[in-house]
This record gives C-alpha cells, sequence and structure tokens, in this order.
C-alpha cells in the first residue's frame, strides 16, 4: 500500500466527459489499495470568467479580494470532483487549502506556503475516503484566504505530498512526460524515463510548460519523488527525483529552446560601481524579465553590455533605460529582434569537457553566427538568428545521441495555474 | 453614529448596475458616520447554475459537497462587493461564513447558528472598513463549511445584528415594505409603518415572501430591530419590532391568502388514542406539509376531519393515507381543490371580541361558504372557494378599516435564500 498524491490541472477536469474520467482515475488507485490525496485546480475557464467579472466594477481590485474570488474556483473543482467520486461508489472528502492545513505567507496573489498541518488529512484518510485538496490555495495564521500563484496547484501537490511523506506525487498533465525537445521540432524526439531536479529545473526555466518551476524547487527541497504523466492513458511517464540514472554515453538530456528573444546593447557605459544594478534594477521595477546578460569587457574606462528579454517589453525596456540615462550614461542603445535562445541541458555536463565545444561545432557546421553565450554548470545557451532554429535544435539533437538512446525534454501546452 | 447591518438579495446584487447601486447605498450610510455590516447572498442565478453542474456528475450528491459547491455563490458575491465598494475610494473587508465567527451545527444543508463570535468583525469595523459578510453558510465546530437551508441570508443578518447589537437590521428588498395587503389584489393596499413580530410571523407563515419566518422567529428571540425596505428606493420601510405602534382603531394589521389549497377528509376513522398521530406522522415522513386540521368530534366511536394542503401534494397524500389504512382504518376519504385561505391577521384581536365573528359576517354578506376555519390569538383563517378571493379579500379590508389607516401585509416575488 502506498501514500499517492495526484495532480490534476483545470483542462483536466474542464468537461463532465473528462471529470469523470478524472474520477476513475483516482478511484482506480483506491481500489489498488492506496491512500489517495488528490490536488486539483479550477476547471477549464472559470478562473478568467471570474476575472472578468471584476472588469467592470473595479478594474484594480484589492489582491485580497481577489484572492477571497479567486479561490472559489477550486472550490467548485474539489466539491465536484468529490461527488463524481461518491457517483462511482466510493467515499470522498473535498477540502479547501485552510481545511487542509495549508499555512501561508500574509501576501496575497502570490503567497508561498509556510507550513502544513495535515492531521485533518490523515485523518480522513484514515476513516478510508479519498482526499480532494484545493490547489492554489492557503490561509495566513491570522485567517486570511491567500492564493499561491502561478503554477500554485503544482506547488500544492509536492508540498502536500512533502508534508504527508507520500510514495510519489503524479502531475497529471495533457503530454506523456518530459521529451528530450519538442516533439513538434524534432520528430524523434524521446519521451525521458528520468531526469534530475536540477536538470527539470534547467528545462523549466527555459520554457518547458509541463511542471512549476517553483514546484520543482520545492520537491527538491524535499526529495519528492515527481511522476509526470498522461491523464489520458496509462503510459509511464517520466520521473523526476535527486539521482536520476545516466544512460551510457548521455551528457546531454534535452535540447530546449525560447522563441520571440529581442537583444539590447547599451554601448559606451561609464564604469562605475553599481551601474550594472542602476539598470537592471530600473529594468526588475518596470517588471520586465532580463534573461542573458553578457558584458564583454572594460574599455578606456567604458563598457558595452547587452542583454536579452521577450519580445513584448522591448519597447518598455527602451523607454526606462532612456529615461534613466541621467543614472546610468551611455553612448548608444542598439537592439536586434528576430532571435532565438537555443540551450543544451545536462547533469553530465559538468563531468564532460568539450560538450560545449561541439555545441558551437555544430551551429559552426549548419552555417549559423552565434550572438550571445551563457553557460551554468549544466546547460549552455546560444541566442541565434530564428530563421535556421528547426535546423539547428535537429542537428543538436542527433549530434548529441538523443535520437537514439534517451534524455529529455520540453513543450506541449501548459494546464499550468 | 449607529451600528448598522444591511441585508441584500440576490436579485439585488444580480446585475452590474444593481452592484454598483448596493455599493453605493453602503457607502451613503458609512459617510454618515455609522459602521456598516452587509449581509449578501449569492448574484442572481449563480446557485442555480451551481446546482446544474452537479447534475450530470452525481444527480444525488452528498450534503457536504453541496454545502462546499453553494457557498462559494456567496463567497464570489462578498468579494466583488468588496472590490465595488474600494472603487468608490472606500474600505470594505469580504469575509466567508466561517471568517465572520458564524458557527452551527453539523447538519448540512439546514443547519442552524449556535454561536456567533464577533471578535474578526469588530475588528475590522475598528478599522474603518464596511464589513461584507456572506450570508446563508456557516461553519461546524470541526471546521465543516456548512449552509443554513432557507432563508438563510436573512437568518445571517439577524444573528449577526443580535451578536454584534447592531442597532438595527435593514432588510433590503424588491418592495417598499409589508403592506396590509397584495397589491395586486386590492388596489388602495397601504404599507404598514410598524408591525409586530408575532403578526408578522403569522403573515410570512401565510405567505409573505419578504422576510423569512426563521429570521424573524430570530428577531423576536433577541430584540433585533428589523427594517424591510426597497433596495429600489428611498422610501421609509416597515419596522417590525416587539411592541408596534397600535393605530387607532386598527384591531386587524393585515389580510393575507394561500391559493391552491386542497382540503382532503378522512371519515368514519376509528378514535383509539394515536390515531392523529398515526396519520400526520406518516405524512410529515413523506414530506408534504400540512396546514389547518379540523376535528369536529366523534359520533359512535368514529371521528370524521379534514385537513389542507398545497394543491400539489394531493396525489402523493392520498398515496399516503391508502397505504396506512391497515394501521389507520377508515370508511372514506373525499378531497376538494380550488379552494383558498383567506386570513386576517392582528395583535388588537386578542382584546377585541367579535374580530372573527365580522370575518364570517362578511364571507356571509359576499355570499361565500366557508368550508374550514382555524383560529389563533392572532389570527383566524377561513378556507373558500377559489371564485371570490379577490371580492373577499377587498371587502375584508374595507370592514377593518385597512383602507384609510394603515396596518399591514404580504406579498411580491421574493429574492430569498
Amino acid at each position: 500500500m502506498s501514500l499517492i498524491v495526484m495532480k490534476f490541472g483545470g483542462s483536466s477536469v474542464g468537461t463532465t466527459e473528462r471529470m469523470q474520467r478524472v474520477a476513475r482515475r483516482i478511484v482506480e488507485n483506491r481500489d489498488a489499495g492506496h491512500k489517495v490525496v488528490v490536488v486539483v485546480s479550477a476547471m477549464g475557464d472559470t478562473t478568467d470568467d471570474l476575472i472578468d467579472k471584476t472588469r467592470e466594477l473595479n478594474p484594480n481590485p484589492p489582491a485580497r479580494e481577489m484572492d477571497m474570488l479567486l479561490t472559489t474556483g477550486e472550490q467548485i473543482s474539489v466539491a465536484l470532483l468529490s461527488m463524481t467520486i461518491h457517483a462511482l461508489g466510493r467515499e470522498a472528502v473535498s477540502m479547501t487549502g485552510w481545511q487542509a492545513g495549508i499555512l501561508t505567507e500574509a501576501l496575497h496573489g502570490k503567497a508561498r506556503i509556510t507550513d502544513i498541518q495535515p492531521e485533518r488529512i490523515h485523518a480522513a484518510l484514515n476513516d478510508g475516503g479519498v482526499v480532494i485538496v484545493a490547489g492554489f490555495q492557503g490561509m495566513t495564521d491570522t485567517g486570511e484566504i491567500t492564493t499561491l500563484g502561478r503554477g500554485g496547484s503544482d506547488t500544492t501537490a509536492v508540498a502536500l505530498a512533502a508534508a504527508i511523506e507520500a510514495d510519489v506525487c503524479e502531475i497529471f498533465t495533457d503530454v506523456d512526460g518530459i521529451y528530450s525537445t519538442d516533439p513538434r521540432v524534432v520528430k524523434n524526439a524521446r519521451k525521458l524515463d528520468e531526469i534530475s531536479y536540477d536538470e527539470m529545473l534547467e528545462l523549466a526555466n527555459l520554457g518547458a510548460a509541463v511542471l512549476h518551476p517553483r514546484a520543482v524547487e520545492y520537491a527538491k527541497q524535499y526529495n519528492v519523488k515527481l511522476v509526470v504523466r498522461s491523464s489520458f492513458n496509462h503510459n509511464e511517464g517520466t520521473t523526476v527525483k535527486e539521482e536520476a540514472v545516466m544512460e551510457q554515453g548521455i551528457v546531454v538530456s534535452g535540447i530546449a529552446f525560447d522563441k520571440d528573444v529581442v537583444r539590447i546593447s547599451i554601448l559606451g557605459v561609464e564604469d562605475v560601481p553599481g551601474v550594472l544594478a542602476g539598470v537592471f534594477g530600473a529594468l526588475a521595477d518596470g517588471g520586465i524579465n532580463v534573461d542573458i546578460i553578457v558584458q564583454s569587457g572594460v574599455m578606456e574606462g567604458k563598457a558595452d553590455f547587452s542583454f536579452t528579454i521577450g519580445s513584448g517589453d522591448r519597447d518598455k525596456a527602451m523607454a526606462i533605460i532612456e529615461g534613466n540615462r541621467d543614472h546610468v550614461p551611455y553612448r548608444e542603445t542598439t537592439s536586434e529582434d528576430g532571435l532565438v535562445k537555443v540551450s543544451i541541458v545536462g547533469a553530465g555536463m559538468v563531468s564532460n569537457p568539450g560538450v560545449a565545444a561541439k555545441m558551437f561545432r555544430v551551429m559552426a557546421e549548419t552555417g549559423v553566427s552565434i550572438k550571445m553565450v551563457s553557460t551554468s554548470e549544466i546547460k549552455t545557451s546560444c541566442v541565434i538568428e530564428a530563421g535556421p532554429l528547426q535546423e539547428v535544435v535537429r542537428a543538436l539533437h542527433t549530434a548529441y545521441g538523443l535520437d537514439t538512446a534517451g534524455q529529455v525534454f520540453v513543450g506541449g501546452p501548459s494546464e499550468r495555474r
């Protein structure tokens, strides 16, 4: 008998038929003798519908009241899922976040979990029922209702799994698992059997929509075994855990990429202490997410540096830099769009010299010029022109032996909240 | 400075425009220097929409899970109303039933309030905000979410008013107050300025849809001053309190009536102890609401008795009596439909002999034959044929002096939950 946490996203319960399929899937585990705790998100478009209701009443509603409003979406899901399990003749008990003992910071809209008091969950499990917990929500120690922000339901599932010491936390989604690259780009992309937390984090930050980074971090911290699998079939999925089995000769697990990247360069910046902090502090205050930052050196007391952002933020970023010119003087700015970022990720890279060099060689053979480079212990990223993206990803996938033997990546629509 | 509870039903907040009007109305009281606690129901059709969602998933859902589901309706209302008040530049804090300290029995779907712990409400009021409480819901002492059943939001408002010792509990509805009879039947029906709890109870039980009897009982028990008034205008409304001012010469406050009444008679019943308990126990178990019961005497060890029910229950009631014949033997049953019940209600009746006699005389003058009579200290009811209903109500309204000087009753669509 195992203790299993199963997490289902909003699209998995978006229709009557899907809700019933999820219920049957839960009952299978329960009938196999396992204790089951389920975490579920708001159904389909519920959250968007609730947000729509606020527009005419208050375009800028207080975060506390938004949490009060939005948490009803998951409460509806858990009640309906519990009823559906009852209709199959099995016991189930739904719980809101506060009923499940999920305590958070007093930060509305993006609270972090501070503690879980699982006594009530254990009691309900011991009574023989399935426990259905509302994802994405918790309560402060003064009894205020909070939401966890993006990736919230994944985090709820992982945190609950840690708190009740579950044997596994299964994240059900609409893809079969984690792939060695986007199957829409490389036909023979392979589903990975296993991947480490760190590899998953690098892939997730590069754009993987299957599992939220915060949940992966939480899983790594508390050593929770994750399985990412499809809610549409019974395939094995991908296991995310501390020490993934390294397949022979595989040092790169997956190829990830980001589209719609813009490079901005600030040239001739006076090199005084705090200049980088000045520029990037202003961009952060403006809500702009900066990815790669490269400074290539200082010449005659002046520095040039470049960074990448999403293409939607370009005009805003340029305005912020211009508006900040009194504090951070510079000669000129340039920008380039129509770029992409390609990354190779693998825990084996750190102990295998020449992995990055092979990436640059493949780029060269494909006739691609590299605009920017960034490296970490388990990842190397190159910014290149968008045109040859598909060709480059395929060439890298082949060069690192991923066409034949399996490891990792990314892609497919999310059902994250 | 007063402490005021304001209760708004679901139709009062059913659209953006109505929600905004309610918010302005609340802000008026707050800006006049009062402390304001608001109780609100689920918006418009929300509850019905939620119930619809359950049909395909589980036609017979557990009451606990229904409460979990339906309480989201009020939670949505309070969050949106709070946001709307914020949009007017005033502070407001929404609260679920459990956050407002409303404790109930562990009886899902129809719990009664056992206690209110208003510390959190007082704290929020002292912070200067309007407090918006979800009606119709509470929590058991083990942290289960419950609903209060019919009339729940009225009861929440009255119970809160009692707990925080409010100066007044205003029930906003879509009529101007309590009328001396249905204005659709008698053109010169008059809005009452005041009415006693007991009169209101008699009128409510006779079909008044404006204020739920349970809430009136609660108000009487804790001596909460109620005002029933329109959410569409600023007219005075009707005050319901212990000792309503009796207008000179007015012994009857209002004329109420029930349509679609069926009389069932059981003839030749053996008169042994427990026979009434047998019949009416079986009907109660069948969920049939019996109104007037008349037993006219015993002849040769056999009794005849008659009772009234709503016309929709007729076939079911006949089947129950037939099915119970072994336990309660009888000679025959008869029934008569197309009947109505007309009642005169007034606290002045008890000290004024001849009030009922005048009613019978009016009936006789109108050529109406009385089928059944039932009396209490403040009410006399007659069951008559439906045909002359309008004529009889008008004649009674005139005979008891209600056309010219004011008191009471009833009618208008409800926005109760």
